[in-house]
């Protein structure tokens, strides 16, 4: 038997016994996200954190003993941002599930890291308030992984993405103090937005301990308005063609067959499209705004050249096809690794973009799958690869490579929501000027100054 | 006749003659900003950038002779953040007025700092787009000065500030660098968010060059709903009632009979207004949606006492009174020294805090006159002080610093939209905790090692 790191017998006098996980079977869950494609490292321990308290002291024991210490809520991530650093202790959330305030005249919820998303969500709900960030996660992704990520989903086209609802955090400082940043009123300029700053930096600048969120007033019933198109080429042109007539959906989708496939192999949810690209738009505009916006997507799809498309008259049907939306990813993992791929491009570029995914298929042999949140240019281009293959391991390598290249060079960024972590590195480097990357390796030395939290990620 | 500064000789190589002004009479009119209480000194030179060039040029040859930059857009602002500190480079954009791309599809515009707020909102217009954010000096502040401050506005309570529009800057950086942070996708999360920290740094963590925003679609023409009450706490009450009701308007403004009076005074408008506080809502919901939100707010109206209410049916009286909403500042300042207050509070606290304002102004012996955008808490006590009087100043200094705790008890903010600059200082350290300045200070140092940028403001 070895003997325990003197870290973690420090931190047995202060926490309980079943708050840390040193059995290599656990630990090894706990080790990376859902970016199978990322390295990781062997955990030191586990810590399950339940108060802000917790929290401190662990960061204070890995500062002491120079440890890294990374951070992790469901590890939903695509990006390896929660991976394991060898030797660390990981730091789970996953127990702080308190929702300790919804209230309805200032429209804001207090929440503890660990709450999942959709969790928040139902909570809200029964308050008559809205949560709108939704990523395709939402069943399981929590609100600190959410932050830490600066997650995006299908509405953010028309809401936006988690930072525009982060209004206040607590957060453990990589000096192992305990802050809170920003306010809880509707507008502040108190000295540097270090909440926006926070939001998005995967763990790199602060542990957060406590969100408090921004709400809207529930919405408006939304309408679906779907399209089968051939090519996913033509359904870009339907998702530029809306831009273009400055229409904003409440959430604008593409699905292609590969990903419809899989989910119906996986749950038998009976989704007979017959088509190789699915195009959903929804509309929540109230009244006849609604009607007519829907109307303006339909006359998009068609005059894209839609083999089919029509406004849904059957819930069901729509909620269905969007539930297969976002199972899309756990499906496709059920059929070999999946490389994810997030890159973002100008509205105007998705038709382009989209074929030069293809052609990076085509070129390199290998099967994309396509997703995307079609209405902002966030693509998801999936690529599977057969277990244990290693040549077309490498082959979808190189088209994950040359698909964030070609997405520079059409005015985008590599990644629209799914963050730097581990897989995106290098393309930061592509994207952003040395003056840049200087620029935000200065943030981080000056916010975590012994570089002990989640170091090696982002930058 | 002294010798010039070197660093002017300097400047005389790379730019034009008219371009460069030491003249005392004219750079004294760009020692400061609106903040009539902050203190300024003399700049050593006012310089007129046209180009990025320029600008770089500029804080190289400071960062040479370590001198500070001030930079400088229209001067409206009111914190004394563009004051010049003494002996520094005083760097106006102000002729920097070029608007490079509205884009339509991607909802987009380029523009230069200089760029008047106003002009940009009627350029978008033509277009059929819009730019929301609308302080109450959008006819001559720019659009870099709205940058620096992250400036508000009257629309803010519904679409946000600022910061929630601006995607990308071109910025020259603390070590003279030229740097594009951001991006013109919809949504992106490559590295920090140094946008975010950019806005609203009040050029202190560099100087902005070019600004790239976010735009709506034109929206549906407003309904306005006017309440007249007898006292600002009943008007107060009137907004937490709207709050409470989860009414989003698109506008909710505050005014005093002290303001309408010295509008109508200076511009002759004819408000012949019979209240002591006005309290204007609009709604630019689209229809019948509208029409509930205007009958909504009016009932809140009502509830809380008005005196009279009614949905205004005369658009040009309506817009005669949020002119005069926007000409309240100026024509107060035609009757003494203005002493300017923009503390934020939780929506529910607003008519405590309105109360708090009164007894400030009965307990010290000074007039107080109320502007607020109500709707997000964010107040404007004016302190208003007979030119010349010592004691009345002293009286007015006093008040103002009893607002602010008044605030922070609240759970409030020192400042809602107008920054720190020099007004705030004091107010910051009460607000923000020693490690929260801690890192404040952290980030200044890494961005501007040399502490060239606009020194002493903000921390």
């Amino acid at each position: 038997m070895t003997s325990e790191h003197p870290l973690v017998g420090e931190l047995r006098t202060v926490l309980a016994p079943e708050q840390l996980v040193t059995d290599a079977e656990v630990t090894g869950s706990y080790a990376h996200d859902e970016a199978e494609w990322a390295a990781h490292g062997v955990p030191l321990v586990v810590v399950r954190a339940r108060t802000t308290q917790d929290v401190q002291s662990v960061v204070q024991a890995c500062l002491r003993h120079g440890v890294p210490v990374v951070t992790r809520g469901a590890g939903t991530g695509l990006s390896g941002g929660a991976n394991a650093v060898e030797g660390c202790v990981l730091l789970s959330t996953e127990q702080m599930t308190q929702i300790r305030e919804i209230n309805p005249t200032e429209r804001l919820a207090v929440v503890q890291p660990g709450v999942v998303n959709d969790h928040l969500r139902a909570a809200c709900a029964e308050e008559g308030l809205w949560y709108p960030p939704d990523p395709a996660s939402s069943p399981w992704s929590t609100i600190g992984g959410n932050v830490a990520t600066n997650a995006g989903g299908l509405c953010c086209v028309k809401y936006g993405v988690t930072r525009d609802y982060v209004l206040a955090l607590e957060v453990v400082t990589g000096t192992g103090e305990v802050v809170r940043l920003g306010r809880r009123t509707a507008k502040g300029v108190a000295g540097y937005d270090l909440v926006g700053l926070m939001v998005g930096s995967e763990g790199t600048l602060g542990v957060v301990t406590e969100v408090t969120v921004r709400l809207r007033g529930a919405r408006d019933p939304e309408r679906t308005v779907a399209g089968y198109f051939d090519t996913v080429v033509a359904a870009g042109e339907a998702v530029a063609a809306i831009g273009a007539a400055g229409i904003v959906p409440s959430a604008l989708e593409l699905i292609d067959r590969h990903c419809l496939a899989a989910v119906d192999q996986w749950k038998n949810m009976g989704l007979s499209v017959d088509a190789n690209v699915v195009l959903l738009g929804r509309s929540d505009a109230p009244g006849a705004a609604g009607d007519a916006e829907a109307a303006a997507m339909l006359a998009c799809f068609e005059g894209a050249g839609a083999t089919w498309a029509a406004q849904s008259t059957d819930q069901e049907e729509a909620d269905a096809l969007f539930a297969a939306r976002r199972l899309a990813y756990p499906a496709l993992e059920r059929l070999g690794a999946v490389l994810t791929e997030d890159v973002c491009v100008p509205k105007s570029a998705v038709p382009e973009m989209l074929a030069r995914v293809e052609a990076a298929a085509a070129r390199n042999n290998i099967l994309i799958a396509n997703i995307a949140h079609a209405g902002d240019g966030n693509l998801h281009p999936l690529m599977i690869v057969p277990p244990d293959d290693t040549a077309a391991r490498d082959r979808a390598q190189t088209a994950f490579e040359e698909i964030i290249g070609d997405a520079l060079e059409l005015g985008g960024t590599v990644t629209g929501e799914h963050g730097i972590g581990l897989l995106k590195r290098a393309g930061l480097t592509q994207e952003l000027a040395p003056e840049v990357m200087a620029m935000q390796r200065a943030v981080k030395a000056a916010l975590d100054p012994h570089d002990v939290l989640n170091p090696g990620k982002v930058l």
